[in-house]
């Protein structure tokens, strides 16, 4: 976490967020008014936050790594406008670390180059447009991080993604897998293109596949950035 | 910074780095040893730091924004498994927030959906392979941050870079330019994606380009992530 985002957790009367994400943060929230609910209310939790704002209290919404990777900032931001009260409250976004930072860590150096990152979900996002961005990102060389890549319900997706890359890409390229990347009690491998599926994959885990220069070594993934050793 | 990269440059002994990026943390680094160089010598300051450990002393090397984007966590690592000594030191790399997710924020929200980072830096990367993935980028619709878009000696490619997306999207795509993001002196400005090169932009600037989407409005860059509101 960030200094600026402790010290604001701190500061604040209210914090709003997904139950899970609160219990993370349960040492900075005692005391304070809290106002959780599970997934899927991600709007209606927002919807709160604004309307404690507009009563001139000081109110935090957390999301987990960065609110503005997927995250709670663009929820906030357009209810705010469409409510026609952005100017009436003072919305700051604190950026923070998102999964593809903490995981890279984790594997050693895989994002030292040009990367793109996907979500597997397709809840709120056509498949088609998914599949797409795949083949995309496979055909470009970037290095791709693929965000919920695997939940109860959506099992096939990370399969389609595989197949996409296999067609571009050798089985040998490195594949890092990183389970609660920086919480504590993180998973880390370092697989391969071709065999990466037969390690667990769940929704609390990223799944970063290599670029064509990307190598993998004493159990670490690391992406060349090109200079001469 | 996260609270995890304060601690650590507090309690080592050595810091190594470039000497605009030491200037940063001006404060934490007194009275401890520094080791400072200019631009270029990022190898042979990775190469001491390296030594200093081997010497069984605490260093910290320090990147600006997330050493594991574009930064020096792939340098230290390459050169300690060359050396053979990577088992002899303990390397921890320390995720940061990199300009990606720092700009992202002082925008408002443009990084809710799938996105590709892409530096313009030919350096150590041919310009063929840059500008492919520019058109996979604008192709499969990603959010694309571009990282060093211009410098001194190049300032040609950010004028290819808005040739090629606007092959693919409308001039009024929203563009987000951010200098000196969240270092105290930033500067935010939203643009189009037909206008933008009219703005100031420099080697201290990210150029961020909407996907489909992504809107502007009360100077703010939004990209829906799909809830309905």
């Amino acid at each position: 976490m960030s200094i600026k985002a402790y010290r604001t957790l701190q500061q604040v009367e209210v914090i709003v967020g997904y139950k899970t994400y609160i219990d993370l943060v349960a040492e900075l929230v005692k005391g304070k008014e809290v106002i959780s609910s599970g997934m899927m209310k991600e709007v209606d939790r927002c919807q709160k936050a604004i309307e404690i704002a507009l009563q001139k209290r000081s109110v935090a919404v957390i999301s987990s790594g960065d609110p503005g990777i997927y995250g709670m900032a663009g929820v906030v931001l357009e209810l705010a406008l469409k409510m026609g009260v952005q100017e009436a409250i003072d919305i700051e976004i604190i950026p923070g670390i998102t999964s593809a930072n903490a995981a890279a860590a984790s594997l050693g150096a895989p994002l030292m180059h040009d990367f793109a990152v996907i979500s597997l979900s397709d809840l709120l996002t056509p498949w088609k447009t998914i599949v797409q961005r795949l083949e995309y990102a496979a055909q470009g060389d970037f290095v791709t991080v693929l965000y919920n890549p695997v939940s109860k319900k959506r099992t096939e997706q990370i399969k389609e993604a595989q197949r996409i890359f296999l067609k571009y890409k050798p089985g040998n390229t490195p594949v890092g897998i990183v389970r609660n990347a920086k919480r504590g009690n993180e998973e880390v491998t370092v697989s391969t293109l071709a065999e990466f599926l037969k390690h667990p994959i769940d929704m609390f885990t990223v799944v970063l596949i290599g670029n064509n220069r990307t190598f993998s070594s004493a159990e670490l993934m690391i992406t060349p950035r090109g200079y001469s050793l």
